[in-house]
């Protein structure tokens, strides 16, 4: 291929020209080349990927009215059926259920006691029977009592080994590939990105790094007390105590983002009615803001429910058709699954 | 001045290297420049500023069995005696006295109840003598009741008109110019820099970032609920409750550390009993750890009290002796006001 050079540019000028280029710091001409390619190529062409870039390109323009300066550029992701799977049971809970065995055998007392009985049954169709107060006494006996050093153990051991029975897969590697696409293009456009979720902080936090590039302290979760003491030799310890602090759904969600991070977003991701208040909060600020819900609408290649448009009800990521018309009354945008994603998972 | 050129390098040679020296990026000559200045230009040689260095030199040498990856190094400052001037009384309860009058203005029925009469007499001595029941009354009716916007406007506009009766100067000015440049050095060396402070979270939000150089997000205090709700014309509100969800004293503080930021501190900085448990809990990690506790013994520069080392006892920040002997005991750092700060205000 014969060099196209602009006339009146010689040989020489232009090698020299292409010599210094080569000696400018890689990280611009890295940059410069992404700027090209497509920042998120899962996602097909579509109102909900325009809709996300638009609101990046008129918030990072300094000549744009609606700019933001980067200290508040703010996302929110909801977690359990935004950026991961959640059915058929949330991941926590499943967690939750593995642990009984050893809840009890360090108190053989609660063997013959409901729920965990059942648990220990192992019947599906009876475990999927408890009420959401079972479900709690699950929760307080598998998620507190231990020291925050031994939970932080005990998850971190769970979380690289147990597996989704549909897929056989680790559940993070059921996270969604075009939502992992948007924490990164946010992030390359200086937003901070947070985990706003119904799910437990301290679970939550054991491999948002990892698994989303988020730290600790950028998850935003249900919360419970920890308690200050000593151990037997003295050293400070914290116990995770059975005393709620910030319950992260619905209007907790809302009340948890001024709590943790004291400022509203300007970009929110949902799937559920538990993500309806956070996403009217963030509609309702100043400026170019915007609020999108994931609708889970494939069941060849994931799930299909709400009971919104018609689709299955269920009682977990309850979508409702009133969510549905709040959405399209105040401008949201509704992702569909089938047809915006054109991949879900990394592994596809 | 004749330049001295190492033998066998020619004067061209020599100026081509100095060309190619000035196209590289202005910011490594720049990082290269300000290491070899002084970081702690205010601090008076000694062990608290030697014990600072030594632990960022540590901590962020790859070398060095200490060394701690960016994303852990976390430093924690209370703020009321620690990062700026807390007596004869602290910051927030001043605003507070101050707006008794709206207060009482909005609600005329409090004018001829305890404690809003004593604090609308301006009787100093009679206000001096208010119980901490009386505090918490003043407190919850001048920091509640409000939406979270209204109370950032009003903390916005006090902020930079409210004056220290001594110095006649801001409050904010009263910020402790020794305690700024070691934020700015544990930030230049990749350390997020937390305030962990009793006082209001929303209150130190309102200014973090402009004085401290802190975001909202990095401000971790005592914090109450907010509600979640809708105005007149349906728009999302959030309003300020009297309702506790964390007491950021005592052991309060490292449990309000485990929920913020969900990681332990490298460094933390205290002046008071209630720092203790944070400045245990810090001690307690692996690795390279630091305490370090400001003691107030210049009253002619600042302020002193203690009662530890037999200064003045006070209600305000109170260093007990037995504080003092636990951190001698387990090798926390003094921060004597008096001999390790050169200079303690940036007006100076």
């Amino acid at each position: 291929m014969k060099l196209m050079l602009p006339s009146g540019i010689s040989r020489r000028t232009f090698l020299s020209t292409l010599a210094a280029l080569a000696a400018l710091p890689s990280l611009l001409l890295f940059t410069a080349a992404r700027g090209q390619t497509d920042p998120l190529p899962s996602w097909a062409e579509g109102p909900a990927k325009q809709a996300i870039i638009a609101l990046v390109k008129t918030t990072t323009d300094r000549t744009s009215p609606q700019f933001v300066p980067p200290e508040a550029r703010i996302a929110a992701f909801d977690q359990d059926g935004t950026t991961w799977v959640s059915h058929p049971m949330y991941t926590q809970v499943m967690y939750c259920l593995e642990r009984v065995p050893v809840v009890v055998a360090k108190k053989p007392e609660l063997k013959d006691l409901e729920p965990f009985k059942t648990v220990l049954s192992r019947n599906r169709e009876a475990m999927a029977r408890l009420s959401m107060k079972d479900l709690e006494k699950i929760l307080a006996a598998t998620l507190t009592g231990m020291t925050v050093d031994e939970f932080n153990a005990e998850v971190t051991k769970w979380i690289v080994t147990a597996k989704h029975p549909r897929w056989n897969r680790l559940y993070t590697e059921l996270t969604y590939q075009p939502m992992l696409e948007v924490m990164r293009y946010l992030r390359e456009n200086g937003y901070k990105t947070y985990i706003v979720t119904g799910g437990g902080q301290d679970f939550v936090r054991v491999y948002s790094e990892r698994v989303y590039g988020i730290p600790p302290e950028q998850v935003v979760g249900t919360a419970g007390g920890v308690k200050y003491g000593y151990d037997q030799s003295g050293k400070p310890i914290l116990t995770k105590e059975p005393k709620l602090l910030l319950n992260d759904n619905n209007a907790g969600k809302p009340e948890g983002i001024h709590l943790m991070i004291g400022a509203r977003p300007i970009i929110a991701f949902g799937n559920s009615t538990g993500d309806r208040q956070m996403l009217e909060y963030t509609k309702a600020g100043d400026g170019a803001r915007l609020a999108l819900l994931v609708l889970h609408d494939d069941a060849q290649r994931e799930y299909a429910y709400g009971p919104a448009q018609g689709l299955p009800d269920t009682r977990v990521g309850t979508f409702t058709q009133a969510l549905y018309d709040e959405a399209k009354k105040d401008g949201w945008i509704i992702i569909n699954m089938k047809n915006d994603w054109k991949r879900i998972f990394a592994f596809e």
